[in-house]
């Protein structure tokens, strides 16, 4: 199979299920929303190291938030329901209820599994705080030395998936990443999934294991271009760089939606020269994406 | 006192002693550099609910950093050394490490205190990590999928100081807002200091203690101007919106200097009325920040 | 008439007929298409002194362009048709041929008007430039130094309206302005329509004629709140600061939607008095835009 | 010679005489100090096609502007003095005039040369416009809608050097295009210069000359790598890509140091083949910059 020339390796992306909440945060301008969301999902890579896997999902208008204000849309992803939670009541306690004008309403109402997030983290409002009805929803209002903070009494969360991917193969770095870079674009423009690494970008894949025995993840040694000679790397010879799109999304439909306009989007970028994915040959993951079935 | 109109209130910021450690983030552009340091930095507003206190302290051409390219200097911030290099392992590795053509020196090398962050991360080279001297500094070259990563052996820490800070009182949220992003720009171009807030600026400014056992900070009901009807609001009948510009440094003349810029900044941008500092009539912090002083 | 409690005027904007073409610029990454549509549209506010007015009118990703490579649509205006053809070479052969990576096809395919642009510049690649369909467009190929530029053969231009607006009174400066940034953040996801002055925002809103001979359009002084004392400004004392959204556009409804979304996130920005727009009493323009109308 | 493994020819960049002025725009925060140095700059590549050549030299804080309020300095160049004076008339009129916030000063105060522009759009005030001292500037105050705006009585102007430049040969597109990048960022920080492209860099190098009588320049044939097969591509087999650097200057020595730093950070990206540069064999230009003088 191929893409604009590019060829597309007849292998799958190995997934795993993850817990996942959205939370729409508004303000005055659309800048300000970003500047809360960034700061709400940044040190959010990996829960190997991360308290949680978190990225903005996309840009949404006033005609599709709760107060009319621009907003951005935020997922917190956690390997279960109890760190969700925790991830939830520290992130939007120190990040959207400390960032200018902002607001926090769920963005997933009818999800079954709801947290009371919001009720919580009005305590802060030291008895001042009111409950009340507004733009449709349950809300609290906290007041803060800069105005009131609106924030939604329950955020929902629902069973979602981590670790769709790709790989791009380039013939150097700079023609991986730009295309990496073409792939967040279109992944970023779509609603249900996250590239929650820097820049939407993962530049050190890993294998399972290592010589180690306090380290249970390790360089992807067999991709790593600078070990040619010592005759561990098992890329073609044109190759000289491998970055990979890790995605989390809500549901399986959206991984694969965005697998496509990534990968789509890659194979736009001159020197890029194939497309494959990362798994454990289905040892690991529950969910499997054959890339020749997300690309048809 | 006033400047260009706005009246410094005599008061003083109190500030606490924190850890603080410089990390030089290199890339081949500086726009990477700075997607690494974003997330490097995110989720780091305050350590009451975050990992770490976390910001960019500036921009540092290639003519500064070790291996001739862009770069972005980050302080990290933990009450204690243990924490520090916890915040090291996780946020270096997690978010630098997995970062696009990113690199990771340290910014203190002449530093008492150092931390082997370096040499703990290279085990994810899987017996393929190098230890060599490169550009004059003691690092360990790792190999990814995407290339080396190179990171220093060391990484220095020093005592610096959290909590100094500046209120800005505004005729209304715009004005207010408007002049804290000016403070936060000064601030930026500055040497030595951070403001981890979200944007720079805190919309949530605290007091010490709460009606509710279970919380020790809670919302500061004598500046909040929605409780002016409740009779617990102490500011005068013009102000109606307060934020707080919080900034961590490297130690005592670093933060007086951020101090200064960021009031003047904030000073020149209309509807600001009045310029105070928030403090525990120091009860609590050992370094206190009168503004007349600073503003000398 | 009020909206989220900011009075309404019950005025009308006056616009006039302009000549209006759209050009899809696409590249290896949004950035970089962005990158050639902000030079492109650039020094292009107002034709009283720029060659054309111009500006970006919204985002547009690889689904919905020719090449399926991420796109910018831009709208450039002129009074008349010769001379939009004349900024339609100047602004694409300047701004876009040297843009890295571009490519430019119409976007107004099927317009009766049409003008040979692509035709004309292709004669950049002395004798080596070469006519062929690609992506169903008839396009030409230029050979350059970093590969070969694609740009379609002919651009397609309608009939259009210039001088959209609506004026945002505040309490003060940052109040009027966040609200004119919220604004613009409104109108350019909107298709069909540009706010061509920096920033999407005029500064400087004026009447027709002045006392000098040589200049036909001065300061608005009724809307100058630092002429009170002089007795010539006829605004309310509370306002303080008046900014004005100027809206072109591809026709009447384009821009009847983006003075609606733009007013209605002016509404929502604490600090706004009021809503008006700029008319000469229906003297000079063609089209009427009824606040309350165009609200409804 | 060679930086960094890449190799340096032995040839030389070739400049033409310019006139130049400096304009320092400030506003009442960074970002809308650029929105009114980008408006003012746009369209503004090449004189061949465009009324100037223009683009933002650097950003200065707060302590080095005549106002205290953070500022972009801008270069604007034209061929002759009488098209500079319409340029800076037409430019500051119709894109800094308008912004909002913005105030515009003399960037070359001590100037022999002086243009009395700030004076003459003093009208559009209609009889409202005063001449004043204000921070040791002679400027004049013209009443606005949105406040007064600011601007020096007088605009210095400088003879200048334009086409200061280097040629960035890739491994392919992406690796020559990262490199243009870098080598603008590090190019952005320096004072004295210019680089007038879209996003600083030029995606199609000419000749002088075409066989086409009206065409005075056209693609640069013998580095198109598109044009192997037609035999007029003299780059080496393993040359793929070609971006040049264009830089305009107030004199000699700031293009040197801008060329030195530029090429220094593109040669630190990886897949840059080699740097070269543009000339006429000293035909045209009156300056030569030899790349291996201006390295030393």
């Amino acid at each position: 199979m191929e893409i604009n020339g590019v060829q597309i390796e007849d292998t799958f992306a190995e997934g795993f299920p993850i817990k996942v909440a959205r939370v729409q945060i508004t303000a005055v301008t659309e800048r300000w929303a970003l500047e809360a969301a960034r700061e709400a999902t940044g040190f959010g890579t990996s829960v190997i190291g991360c308290s949680a896997e978190a990225g903005i999902e996309c840009i949404v208008d006033g005609s599709r938030t709760p107060d009319g204000r621009p907003g951005v849309n935020i997922l917190i992803c956690n390997m279960g329901y109890k760190n969700l939670e925790a991830s939830l009541m520290n992130r939007l306690g120190q990040c959207v209820l400390t960032a200018p004008t902002a607001a926090a309403f769920s963005g997933m109402p009818e999800a079954e599994k709801q947290f009371d997030t919001g009720k919580k983290l009005s305590f802060f409002g030291d008895g001042y705080q009111k409950q009340l009805e507004l733009f449709g929803r349950n809300v609290w209002k906290i007041p803060l030395m800069s105005g009131d903070f609106v924030i939604e009494q329950s955020f929902g969360a629902v069973d979602g998936i981590a670790g769709g991917n790709f790989l791009i193969l380039g013939q150097n770095q700079m023609a991986a990443l730009t295309a990496a870079e073409a792939a967040t674009d279109a992944i970023g423009k779509l609603e249900g999934t996250i590239t929650p690494f820097p820049g939407g970008v993962v530049s050190s894949g890993s294998k399972v294991g290592s010589r180690y025995k306090f380290l249970k993840a390790s360089t992807n040694t067999a991709f790593c271009t600078s070990l040619r000679e010592d005759g561990v790397c098992t890329l073609a010879e044109d190759v000289s760089c491998v970055y990979e799109v890790v995605i989390n999304g809500v549901n399986r439909d959206a991984i694969q939606q965005s697998m496509k306009s990534g990968i789509n989007a890659a194979c736009r970028v001159p020197g890029v020269l194939k497309i494959s994915a990362a798994n454990y040959e289905g040892k690991l993951g529950t969910h499997q994406f054959p890339l020749h079935v997300v690309l048809e």
